[in-house]
């Protein structure tokens, strides 16, 4: 192992400088539109503003918890935490800076070269972000393993990184998903209901807001979300193997170390894979654009399955463990199908339908559809944890989790892409370019919506896997033989971790709606008094929405983000690791239910939404259409701030659990 | 203890006695105005066909299961479940004759002579419910006791008892949610936004229904719901007993059965308390209403645990389970003045404020503190439950909730209180009496929906509690020393119990959804095809409204019994005890939860609508107010139909667990 976990970094940082390569491919590419180049300098600027300020908060609590980490655990974890967090804000950066130069060179390619080629420029902009952060986190993991080789880390060291990673994800996902949906809701309810101007409309002051927040939430949130999840399923197979014992596989103090690399192999594979997939979509580009992004994101995976094959029969390891591996793979395609499905198929059909008989039943409707959707996933959750169990114990519950997120380099451009189509038919929109141009841009947009569906679902998927590996990394490494739910302590505890995702999701709603009202009165305002605004003669004062939701979303992501960090410590400290498992398994519950419930929700009305806008029902402007909007505007803050956060929530307490496992024992 | 014994069935004969005196005295108050007693009639008959309806379809179900519990585990456990299923369906009987009777002649009384007759009669009919409910249960567990004390069953035959009531009591709350909403959302939809004809207008096709709903929903739904919560909390204490062993306490062979009849002894106490609470409110009715029934609660659970103190001292047990008594009594009454302030405090001019921004930010602040509100009731719980073990074993929290129940025949006399008020207002709108009438009908109704959400919340906690103690019970009897959530079989029951909630949820939704379209294409055509009708010449067809309203209500309840039932079964009987173990941890956790944020957020919602009617922000009319209006739609289903049906879900599945719990060890 110690031979070729050398290769670990290198295979990184080549996945990195064919990232690096493909963002100077994209901003190499010109564009000569004056009004194109100023809103996407805007978008770009709000975008850098924002991470700037929420950077310089986060050094701050950084700071505060590599102290505290290193004083109570160890110096050594503190130093990882650190690195981890530097690695998720740098991932998050390039993928911003990416995005913000893709948008509007997708919306140029479109103008000038047709579908096929803007497809390219904005699954470009999202390989960036794929790659960074595959390659960032095999880097510092890899790193991380080659230092515990040679006798600097202990493996409970490493379970810094990932806390690092934690940390950032829950205040991007948070921080990202309120920026994003108060600048959303708030142009929305000015712009669309009171004053009558289409969406992405220039004259509305909020547009330019709405935009960034796009990137900063599915770009830099999502991104972070995913980094979070890779990072800690690896880390938490490392500790699983570090610990040794199994009573399936046949680890053992001699041989563990074969164990413990494996998830990096197995991840590096992953990423070759995915740089052979973000590849092919130059052959792929004849196809459908949604068939090009659907065998990229096959071809990928099954090069990594036949990969992982080989490596297990190389290392000479158990097959089993392949069968987890592949089970991880299937699960994760399957519950992102499962997601396409209810925020797509016949469920939003019986949603739209609910319209016609006002906003009342659309919303009862939309919210039985969320609360069935969470069934069939949480199932097929369920049969991975039996299927990896029983092939490789523990450790293959850990294992499945790392399968499923090996080729998150092609999972996340194709993810990434998203957002940047988006931004790019709104650039379109505020730069009035032809409809031909539209076009384009909507029917990729359109593809967005169903990749984000997925990835959403995957995220999600990802992150109820990561988050019970974790947990299982936790009770080993505490030593817990049981975590007795007949023992009222632990029924304690499961209640108290049932609780923090409502509080998160009233947290998190809550925020959104506060600043939605006063994007609201801002827009109003300048609608009031900028003269000429209406007429377009004016230019609306854009930068000042940009700051408040910007204000908002940094001020809004505090306090759930320290309840995050704070209570896993808190009640592993009072009440013991006993209850602290109960905790972490009711809020990994009722964590993942909530977030398939919210986000499928969310997807649903706004497809609903859609399916009428095509003339479904009498199309925009009836009244079901306004049914249909309410449903949206509650979607926002599902499917995008409350119903996101939920995944890191349960990755995060998890971690911290398992990090302050040493202090436990 | 068997001295004693034989009183236990008496004083329940004498309770039930009360009740029947009650009955004839309000049966005796004469009506003299020809249309109230018109539409008295048309209300009690459209609840008694349903009843009559319900209960032949539950004749067939209750038979089924009464051979496959007799042939699979015992004929005894099949006899007892056949009374316990008939208990609940009389206690539903009886509440719902006395409620179909006393709402008229609370209209007559207010019309007649005032505040205070009227509220002694609206009262006076939630009594012969409270008290029947309280009766009954005491009456068959009695029996059941003393057929054990002379050797004729085993404690586990006891528990088919509570299995027929928690069985009639699924049908009865999702059943009678079904109906209720339906008909309510139904009559509104067309009635005041399509018509514009007020609430409970003559008019209206759907209005009866909608009384009629009023009565099988609240009345005979929630009756179910409790009379299930009161037997189980008694029978789960019973069979911890029985099992023995203790940590804490002195539990011996030979002392057991002072345990097992000590929560016998308590309800009897309770029972007795009640009596005098209800009696008291004769002499109380000077002060104001809400007083006035404040006062008697707060007197019959002072009584009650004083004769606690004196019983446990007395029979020489130890002084720790009255700390478990005083807790769970404590917790009741808590959970109740915390669900009021969620339901009729701050939060809901919070609510009510952001109607001012349309009904989307209307719905997002509603769902926000429907999802705050889940923490304090549950830590309440969980501190619950932590003093009652930490003072007397598993067995304190059976007996923590059976002090949550004691008192159940004034706190269900308070809370039947409400619906007969909601429909005394309906019958004075529809006979239209003058406005001084309805003036002290709207008055009384206000103070129903105080009780009636107080009732919710104590429903909710007391089901949890029970719950609880029927998985103490089910894991003693069963045998477990384990259930051990580090097991992926345990997370794999976890996980599955998880989804049960939501399922539940989407279908109670769905089905009024679906009921709900048919009544409005209903009432529609009733305007279109009847001349006449709008202008009042014609008479409405209203038995048609109340046959859809019943149709759908017993077609829909079938699916979530079967589910509720068969699930436990079919986990226990594949996958093994330890997995339904953790489906019954899993369930219990998103049922409660669940639970409060749909009851919580339903409750703030009509309120915060209310407020505006009341004339904040514009009134009737104003564009808050539809606004308000599409909330207070969306919270029927969310507090009537889908959020009371967890509490039986959760504790029917516990209580199947342990009643097969025989053929799992």
């Amino acid at each position: 192992m110690t031979g070729i976990a050398y290769w670990f970094p290198v295979i990184g940082v080549v996945g990195l400088l064919a990232a690096a390569l493909i963002y100077f491919f994209i901003k190499r590419m010109e564009v000569t539109n004056p009004t194109m180049v100023e809103i996407s300098e805007a978008i770009h600027d709000g975008a850098m503003v924002f991470l700037r300020r929420e950077y310089t908060i986060l050094a701050g609590f950084v700071l505060v918890v590599f102290l505290i980490l290193s004083f109570l655990i160890s110096p050594l974890t503190g130093a990882a935490f650190l690195v981890g967090a530097c690695s998720s804000m740098l991932a998050g950066f390039l993928g911003m800076k990416a995005a913000t130069r893709a948008n509007v060179r997708t919306t140029h390619a479109a103008n000038e070269s047709g579908i096929g080629a803007a497809l390219s420029v904005a699954f470009a902009g999202g390989a960036v972000m794929g790659l960074s952060v595959a390659s960032l986190g095999l880097i510092g993991v890899g790193i991380a393993f080659l230092l515990y080789l040679n006798g600097v880390l202990e493996p409970s060291h490493i379970t810094g990184f990932a806390m690092g990673a934690s940390s950032i994800a829950l205040f991007a996902r948070v921080g990202g998903g309120i920026f994003t949906k108060s600048a959303d809701v708030g142009a929305d309810l000015v712009g669309k209901v009171e004053v009558g101007i289409p969406e992405d409309d220039p004259r509305n002051p909020a547009t330019i807001a709405d935009n960034v927040g796009d990137c900063v939430g599915d770009t830099a949130g999502m991104g972070a979300d995913i980094f979070e999840s890779y990072v800690g399923s690896i880390i938490a197979t490392i500790a699983i193997a570090a610990v040794g014992s199994s009573k399936i596989l046949n680890i053992t103090p001699e041989n563990k170390v074969l164990y413990m690399g494996l998830p990096i192999l197995l991840v590096s594979i992953g990423l070759i894979a995915s740089l052979i997939g973000v590849a092919s979509i130059r052959v792929l580009r004849g196809l459908s654009p949604a068939t090009a992004l659907r065998t990229s994101t096959i071809l990928s995976a099954v090069l990594m399955i036949a990969g992982a094959l080989l490596a297990i029969n190389g290392l000479g390891l158990e097959l089993g463990i392949f069968w987890a591996i592949f089970m991880g793979t299937l699960a994760g395609i399957v519950i992102g199908l499962l997601t396409e499905w209810y925020t797509g198929g016949a469920p939003i059909r019986r949603i739209a339908d609910s319209c016609k008989t006002g906003a009342a039943t659309n919303i009862i409707s939309g919210l039985a559809v969320g609360m069935q959707s969470t069934a069939a996933p949480v199932i097929m959750i369920a049969a991975t944890i039996l299927v990896a169990y029983n092939f490789a114990g523990l450790y293959g519950i850990g294992i499945a989790a790392v399968g499923m997120l090996g080729t998150v380099g092609i999972t996340m451009s194709v993810d990434g892409y998203g957002p940047i189509a988006d931004n790019a038919g709104g650039i379109s929109e505020m730069s009035g370019l032809g409809p031909e141009t539209r076009k384009i841009t909507d029917s990729l947009d359109a593809l967005g919506n169903t990749t984000d569906a997925m990835g959403k679902g995957f995220a999600i998927g990802s992150a109820a896997l990561t988050a019970l590996a974790l947990f299982s990394a936790y009770a080993k490494t505490v030593g817990l033989e049981t975590i007795n739910l007949i023992e009222p302590s632990v029924t304690v505890g499961l209640l108290i971790g049932g609780i923090l995702p409502f509080f998160l999701g009233d947290l998190t709603m809550s925020a959104v709606g506060r600043a939605a009202f006063q994007m609201v009165e801002e827009v109003r305002r300048q609608f009031r008094e900028i003269d000429g605004l209406m007429e377009g003669t004016a230019k609306p004062d854009t930068a000042r929405c940009v700051d408040i939701s910007t204000t908002a979303a940094l001020k809004e992501m505090i306090l759930p983000g320290i309840v995050a960090v704070a209570s896993p410590v808190v009640i592993g400290l009072t009440l013991g690791p006993e209850t602290l498992g109960g905790m972490l398994a009711g809020a990994t519950l009722t964590g993942v239910l909530l977030a398939l419930f919210m986000a499928n929700s969310g997807g649903a009305w706004d497809n609903a939404k859609k399916l009428i806008e095509n003339g479904y029902l009498g199309g925009k402007g009836s009244d079901a259409h306004k049914a249909a909007v309410v449903g949206d505007t509650v979607g926002d803050p599902f499917k995008d701030t409350s119903g996101p956060s939920m995944n890191i929530l349960i990755k995060l307490m998890s971690i911290v659990a398992l990090v302050i496992a040493p202090i436990l024992i």
